[in-house]
């Protein structure tokens, strides 16, 4: 007997659905097409059939205790409305807590995806063990979260945390909130995919040139291409770990939490960006030099540390550990309160 | 009948007591020098007579709940040590807490003096109606304090709130903690300082390069040739108050707080640096410019805005008001809890 609860990942493309025990488990897990071109009403339907599925599943063992559901989007979670979502047209004020607990009778919790997804790393990833972390979400932009004794930190407007946007450079690249020179300009999936077109143009990226051919040409490729030894693609991701120490250096001298997760798409790029990021911290962060007790010749030492193991005191900075599946812990853990 | 605390300011020159009701009034002040070429010892010996002569007084009228002290240093919260401190030579190590308590028997409380003034303007000043809130304190260098639910956060090791040694141009000023570009040596009162200097040097600035003459030629007297109209000293405060909206556009974005209020003796420039100040903190921070709702050609009217009320959900950005009083409400309160 436990009780579980249901966490939902509501994507542009997929809708994913997994039951969860209170004690962390993982009990089954739905993924369907999200129908988002026949608007709101379908998807939550689909949504509320699937919790249902699942809960009628595992009723006998345990209390439903509510579904949370992360959106990739601004919520406004006093209403539990959709303020704006650019990957879900259509949704901005439809009334999504209120219509799926009309159905299904079970308390409903909206959060931003990126939140969640923090929140299950919290719960039962990467930082399963400390109290305050911050999570930061390398994907087109960047994402960001901040959790402070184990609950997510939503400032005045549910805004905080938005790390992408933090000037890096001041007299940098345009960004499209207006500033220039944003963290994620540089260090992001787009930001890869910028410096490589910048280098093909420089006529001094063959391998890159000709990957680029490739309709399927992404970071990853890149990535791919860094990994192999092709020193313009590895110069990319050195570039991309100095941006991202700039930028992880201030949080720490303002937080001075526990740890940093880094999540996201682009973070599997971790050994080719990783050692600049380390580079700049150390060099930027008065905080992370005095609570790092690293010799500063074993760079790629401390990197093994970081990921591994924790001294009491120290910084930690690591990958996120749960993967797209973040999300669905971070959904259910938002309804075991 | 109320109870009372006591809140103690220890600065390398004068030691301010005073007696604080748990409701908040000023109950009684005493300032004396710092002997501290005597040691620590006879300071404390000095901090537990005034705070027994105050206790007297007032102790008919109710009970004496405790005394916390601001110190301008690294300290250990846990132990009650000091464990750094430029201006308390001697001090490393010293047991504070546990000497005053063992000689006067009531709960104390040892803090860094800027988290101690945040925490006065939290409890009664500029903060009082909001829950979180962000203090910079702009003196020599600068300083940093988050409150959160109205208690002060430390992170990992104390260390939170290292505003001053956020990077603000990657490319910039080497700054004594390793770094370049630190905020604070942009928008600090010895980056006033500097870029008098260089004006002076550049041989363009005769008004400064006269004040310059005088030994006590501050900060202030560049703030005050500025009042007076002087543009080379007018294009240092502006400059300044570029690099603090920098800053500030990023700690928005980040920590989406209800308030940031600005303090320290370099505050009193507010008129000389808010301008460029606002501007840039509405062009860099996606936060504010969503959060905040004025027309942006009143630039004027906003900082009167900002300084005088405050609408739901809207990023308010105002000067300090208790002055140095903040650090002995913010010690009164440690004690209260």
């Amino acid at each position: 007997m436990s009780d579980f609860s249901i966490g939902v990942d509501l994507g542009g493309t997929n809708l994913r659905i997994a039951a969860v025990s209170a004690d962390g488990k993982l009990l089954d897990k739905i993924s369907v097409s999200t129908r988002i071109a026949l608007g709101p009403d379908y998807v939550v339907n689909d949504m509320c059939d699937a919790i249902q599925r699942l809960s009628s599943q595992h009723g006998a063992n345990g209390a439903l205790r509510g579904a949370g559901i992360g959106v990739p989007g601004i919520i406004d979670l006093e209403a539990g409305v959709v303020r704006m979502s650019a990957n879900l047209p259509g949704w901005s004020g439809y009334p999504v807590r209120k219509e799926i607990e009309k159905r299904l009778g079970t308390p409903i919790f909206l959060e931003n995806d990126g939140k969640v997804a923090a929140l299950g790393e919290k719960w039962l990833g990467a930082a399963r063990e400390v109290d305050n972390m911050a999570m930061l979400t390398l994907g087109t932009g960047i994402g960001g979260c901040m959790v402070f004794d184990a609950k997510i930190f939503h400032g005045l407007n549910g805004m905080a945390g938005e790390f992408g946007h933090v000037t890096i450079d001041p007299e940098g690249i345009p960004c499209n909130c207006g500033n220039r020179g944003c963290s994620e300009r540089y260090a992001s999936g787009s930001a890869v995919l910028r410096m490589a077109r910048e280098a093909i143009d420089g006529g001094d990226a063959p391998a890159l040139a000709h990957a680029s051919e490739d309709p399927s040409f992404s970071a990853k490729s890149v990535y791919e291409l860094a990994v192999k030894g092709d020193p313009p693609a590895q110069r990319i991701f050195c570039s991309f770990g100095r941006s991202l120490g700039i930028l992880l250096a201030g949080l720490i001298n303002i937080l001075n939490v526990e740890m940093f997760v880094i999540g996201g798409g682009v973070s599997s790029a971790w050994d080719a960006f990783a050692p600049t990021m380390f580079k700049e911290i150390r060099e930027r962060s008065t905080v992370y030099a005095q609570t790092v007790r690293v010799n500063p010749e074993q760079s790629e030492k401390e990197v093994r540390i970081s990921e591994t193991k924790r001294n009491p005191g120290e910084t930690i900075i690591t990958r996120a550990v749960l993967g797209s599946d973040a999300g669905l812990y971070g959904g259910a853990k938002l309804a075991l309160g």
